[in-house]
């Protein structure tokens, strides 16, 4: 491990790209040393993001064209904020160039090339890559993450469902059948692509679902939550576009093993309930458990690397509601992947995203 | 039936009043004679609503205080726009100067005022007219509502989630346990009153639940969809506060009674649904039923008295998911209460709507 | 003149062309015929804008392919809500046909091309039509629309800043020299255009000017107030975008001709700026003189064909400030271009309009 | 100087007192050692600002009611974020304790009881603290903050007018005469209060100008410009709310005292701006001077403490416009109290603010 670590970005004009760029700028254990983007090559990023003017690597560190090769020799690590498909493209080189790899799209993120083919409707680029890849969730993941060299981060919908379910489903105190997850996420999510879909005026004064019933995030959700369950699990996903720039709500519809039938079943299974949320997030810096009356808000998190969680026995209907929250750009995409980053070269986790 | 009736609006100050003078100056068989508010007693419709001064009435009707007395003189149809509790107080001596009245409040929605104490922590304030109150959702209690003194229109979330529900529950399509309702509310649903949480800058950025498990409106959900099953039905209903304006959208979570586990099964089974909305709501003007690939989005019903619904069936998890929106203060308040206006009087349902 | 006349609208996916579409299915005396759009081409109205299909036109009339001379022969009057320079080239085909345009570009706003030239960065299409142009803003030049084949309907920006200054600079109240325009935008007023500075995470939270200092619509606001005066009028005009979907509010900073140095000055000029706005639009359909202590608010005219206006004397400064609102699709562009028709037509002008 | 000195905020319930909690929570070299507020007494940071939990100090620190004698014994600094008229009866007792005060609300911004007594229509509190206090405008008058005991922090809208105009006044480069401040502010602006006027569904989709022509800021903005340049300044401003969280966009229109008829001319003064601001600004951490194309953008400052300034020459009308932008509660409010305590304690001018 070396002191300073240098770090590429390619692909970093997009917002996880930005965000990226925004954390590593301010990383104590970081020196930001290139940032590609085809669009702004030759441009500083303080020209490309006025916003960061007021750090000095913003106004001498140039975008380029992406180039592998030459980044291999540069950096000792880099993230991909890149289309899936694109991004397998570049991980080959660089890994063989022996670089760390965070890459943020969808492209390592299952174990089966098939259930990829199914999903991205396209064949894996680099199959052979699956298995080393490690799912960057630190969470859950922690110590494969610290030895990975090619990490996979999860998606922004992935980690605010998986973060709530993983914990209730390794302790058996819900059912593997059944769960749903209703989940509404800032247009930022949509990333910063020119369609008329993602105009301010076809946004703002909107609330739609999308992606139903099949979002293509559901091949990871499923892969994790079957990991975490033990045996193959099904989820009814239903994301929903909502006009705020960023955040993540998921709403969880679970049914637990045991029946709350009385109110003496309820204070027994609520004790469980809070006895596995303080064991698996009680000392976890990025997992705010919410107490007393408080139910989770975007705007509570939002520019954050936390999640935020609560939940609700419902007697009436004998479920187990479980609500997160989440930047979606941060937790859920470019924070969480500098927490891979910190766990994969020894800093303090928390390192840069306080 | 008179040619044009003369029309009363009680707490004309709020947003279901405020669309309720809207759509009443408009209306072609209706004459706006009171508006009532107590903390604009004495000014004109045009000063307390600069955009309705366009309108002549708008810039000589006063609002006054309100006195159900006076008011039962002048008025054939009084609409109250108050806070539950409030409104029974005036239902009665309206009813008994002879009036029709449409109550936008929780006051008569409910069979039971055993059920509505449980959900309004306060003793029903006239449960002897509980029995005699209709409930004002046109699709569904039409012919009732032609021969209504008391209406209770229904909630805005209700609307959301009955009109969706309903048909496939009557045609037993779908399984009456299980039900799961997540609803997505704009600000405006909170009312025009001076609540810090309901601030711009407590709205705006945030996304987040409330009234998390048992929210009031549950109440005549429940009611509504165990009239239309036959029997006891119990639905979870997650409501959350996102910031547009107006508009309600809701994801419905249902489970046919017939299993999809083929695709022969899932064709049939779609061709009952969609003949069962075909049959429901074919020639309704005030439900638009979508074709394609359109899926639901508030934009396109706020200002509208229109509740625009599409459906999928997920063959993975075999739920059939049914979503819906409307404009809650139209559709989900003001625009339902003139539509049973409409049949009550007898006038073309859709007057003053289109 | 006909009962009923035949409309068409060349480029009506835009903003503006689906406003001319709402209110041309909804006008009494015309009967919108044809649609045109390259993309959609081929589907109907009810498909591209789904909030539009309660209304059985929509559901038959199909988008087609721009083509002028069969508009031409299906059409009386034919609006075209195409960028600038494009609009021309249709204009001319369709007056040959016999067609009243509307045209809703800044083509035909100017009477001299070069001035036109000098703004809009490319030579006139069509020259020799600007002369019998006629400029499409019916509170300062009726009686010439009345008899106008080829209307140029007036920009967004423009018409929110003449109303306010024309009167004043007809009566001589206020100084040439010196005005200032500062005005503020909802996004709208970009157009429906696939650009990443008009994405919802772009414009959300933001508020910038643009186009300093030397924004095209000046050439047509100097034009119209320098006919107004009676002598070259130079102003300065500052644009804002403002994250809402629609409006325009406008700040007008004049310096009286007579000095405000006492109380009593003050009094008298307060009288002469009532008076001549009473005078000028007093009974104006669709300018609304703000009274007391109102001032402009955009929620106030958004979807409606007004403009609101209040002035205030400032006896700190001498200046007379003047702040206007609009809706910028309304009577910024489509709802202003219908009142056009109406005059052209004979109809009343506020015909599908209220 | 100490290693750490102890601050209190009192009014931590509002938004500035927010800001000011989670910029002293995590400074250096500040410890944050109480917090009050009369609503949320008893309470945690953490249950109050869920936001702020991650730090540790926020779950042990508990609001307390405002008590200026315990106060001043218990810290070094206390920031008040009070309304005006109450803010002066905590200044007393907390300076004759020894404390250094900062001041964020109007009450000893102006050096005259009388002007203040004109525009906030009460009489002064404590008239003869207004000579000792000092305006902390760090830009402006850094060495005098250096030493005051009572700072008087900017309102939001004069930060952001005072900082664009100082220089050029100073410098004699724009006439006295004649300027315009034409601001845009987000509704945080109002502050935390639960006024009708500021809820969501008022605010959201609306643009208003408000307290024309004579908002109290006035006051200390033209006391401020005089004393730069020298003589009486007058300056007519028109605030308006838009609906963003925050940020503040100015836009000023002056006019140079050489004018600009010559191409010639046009080349010279721009020079003199550019050195101009270059000399005041170009070693300033918290001013960004725009450079090219680029124009103001409140997005690029949100949650920062940076003023981005850009101007034009107008050869037109011969006027220098310059537009600023500022987040409204960090650089205009909590941010740069911050920095002058920085200044004051002979901290790092940038500590805790980058």
């Amino acid at each position: 491990m070396k002191e300073r670590i240098k770090a590429a970005v390619i692909g970093a004009s997009g917002y996880s790209g930005e965000e990226l760029v925004r954390l590593l700028l301010n990383h104590p254990q970081a020196e930001l040393v290139a940032v590609t983007s085809r669009q702004n090559a030759g441009q500083t990023v303080a020209q490309v993001f006025p916003k960061f003017a007021s750090h000095p690597v913003s106004r001498t560190l140039r975008f380029v064209e992406p180039n592998a090769e030459a980044l291999a020799k540069e950096a000792d690590v880099v993230f991909l904020a890149l289309p899936h498909g694109v991004a397998a493209e570049f991980a080959v080189p660089l890994l063989r160039g022996g670089c760390t790899v965070i890459d943020l799209s969808a492209d390592f993120r299952l174990k089966s090339a098939a259930r990829y083919q199914e999903f991205y409707a396209h064949e894996h680029p680099a199959p052979a890559l699956l298995e080393e890849a490690v799912y960057g969730l630190p969470e859950v993941h922690r110590q494969a993450i610290r030895k990975a060299t090619l990490i996979a981060s999860p998606g922004c919908y992935p980690t605010s469902i998986l973060l709530p379910l993983i914990p209730l489903l390794r302790a058996g105190l819900i059912q593997r059948d059944g769960l749903i997850a209703n989940s509404l996420s800032g247009v930022s999510g949509a990333g910063r692509k020119a369609e008329i879909g993602f105009l301010f005026c076809e946004c703002n004064e909107s609330m739609r679902p999308y992606g139903v019933p099949k979002h293509r995030h559901l091949s990871e959700i499923e892969e994790q939550l079957s990991l975490a369950a033990g045996s193959e699990v099904t989820i009814q996903f239903v994301p929903h576009l909502i006009p705020v720039n960023r955040g993540i709500l998921t709403t969880l519809y679970t049914m637990p093993v045991t029946p709350v039938r009385t109110a003496e079943q309820g204070v027994r299974l609520a004790e469980q309930v809070a006895g596995c949320y303080a064991a698996a997030y009680g000392r976890e810096p990025f997992v705010r458990l919410l107490e007393g009356s408080a139910l989770p808000d975007t705007k509570n998190v939002v520019g954050t690397n936390v999640v935020e969680m609560a939940w609700r026995l419902d007697p009436r209907t004998g479920r187990l509601l479980v609500m997160s929250a989440e930047d979606n750009i941060v937790k859920g995409a470019s924070g969480q992947a500098v927490q891979s980053m910190n766990l994969r070269f020894g800093f303090p986790e928390t390192a840069g995203l306080v």
